[in-house]
């Protein structure tokens, strides 16, 4: 085994083979020259229209566009999938492989398995659901497998950004799993930071 | 496929659904007014005696209260399991599908599979184990299933907080999962962002 | 169940039991008394040549090492497996588990079931490949299993640092899990926080 540390940048975009599903990286020259140096804290949420099922939503074009309308050039982000049956995962968007995990994961979870969470009759509704048990039973699915994948799969994922560029590799695209849809989701996504003009200052 | 970015605050908690075991958000009015401006990386652990077993302990409670008593606005939290038996995972606890995930994860790695790790006789104590093989073999636990576990739910989540709020979902629990117990675990919970009157400065 | 909240310390390494393929903390000493305070996001990437199949890689001593050479005091490391057919995972790094680890992900998802991903001649070629096709065929393995193994061990890892410590637990590694070697591989390690010095500043 060898392991070496090297300090490096980020692969450049540009460099990197190019992809039909990623944007092109916008020069952060949007940034004002004359703005003061800033530390960035900045939550965002996006919002998908679901697939049925299990379905796959590449996420990376709207990250990295945020991270260059910041101007932020060193920092990373916080990836969040803010439902119980949807997870945030990074791997390549390649159409058969989305494919491969949808039947992937409903081997490993199969939706006709018995699980307690779906007997409805034996779970209360919250105490202050509009119209009372039967209005929440009529709504809630039974998707119990849903949620044992989200956890499997995991909420979170944390993407360095370094010289205004996304760390993550030519083949890897961030993605919201949906587990349980169609449904309306939301992706929270913080952006954290520093601006050129930080860094400059702190060389300076 | 629809996705739109929207920026927005954090769905505050008291627009959420109650939940009985959410404790509720203290106002961040404890932090003095009189406060400069604070970056705050605040490192703490949470205790916790675990069940046996496979068990599931919700922290958000823990992790809230910590955000608020430290004013935090605008950051995030990093939450860490400190053990090779122990994962962090975020999703819907609920009594009854906290039960399908015991039996879920005891399906996906049993504990009556053979394990190389469980050879004890096999293993080599800590070079200054008190007492040498015998008493470590006496107190080392057959649980190579529990570190598989581990490994596949994730040891760490990151959770946002924007506007003084934790950015999980109205369904949303932060947990941690014992694959082990009974043990005294320790979770790591950090703290990182900015304070109210630190955002007002940079406004101003 | 019972839940305390306790400020402390992480664990410093030197109480922590002896590991053999953990390296000494150096002590931050390194950094000059004079610098100025400093908020650091620095990124860096470790490059491993993986060994065939289903390989784990220690990778705590580089990150440690990282920490020490900065001076971080108060911070947090993100740690981002750049393939997607790697991991990142924190367990314990002991040669028999690795090989349990190895057989259960060869079982979780088998190198020798049908997948979609597999099929090389209902594929296309990225645009721009040199060669075309046929040259872009003749390279790309077999390898949807680790893809799907990727995404469930998840690609980030965040590890707080508090007192110059990293803050995993005694028996904790950070690991790169290889799941479709053997190749040459980057790890991105972004190191967050702030100096001695700064924080001394705050405290004054």
């Amino acid at each position: 085994m060898q392991i070496s540390t090297l300090r490096r940048q980020c692969r450049p975009f540009a460099a990197a083979k190019q992809r039909v599903h990623r944007s092109p990286v916008i020069p952060s020259a949007a940034v004002p020259a004359t703005s003061a140096s800033t530390q960035v804290f900045d939550y965002t949420q996006i919002e998908i229209e679901t697939k049925p099922g299990i379905a796959l939503f590449d996420i990376t074009p709207q990250i990295r566009q945020r991270v260059q309308q910041l101007g932020v050039t060193e920092g990373f982000v916080n990836v969040l999938s803010r439902h119980t049956t949807t997870a945030v995962a990074i791997n390549e968007y390649e159409t058969r492989l989305l494919d491969d995990v949808r039947q992937f994961l409903r081997k490993l979870a199969p939706a006709s398995d018995p699980y307690l969470h779906n007997d409805l009759h034996l779970r209360e509704a919250p105490a202050d659901w509009p119209g009372g048990w039967e209005a929440w039973a009529a709504q809630e699915p039974e998707n119990a497998h849903s949620h044992l994948l989200s956890m499997l799969l995991g909420n979170s994922e944390t993407v360095p950004v370094s010289k205004g560029q996304l760390c993550i590799g030519t083949w890897q695209s961030v993605m919201l799993v949906e587990l349980d849809g169609p449904r309306k989701r939301t992706v929270g996504i913080q952006v954290v930071g520093t601006t050129q003009q930080q860094q400059q200052q702190q060389q300076q």
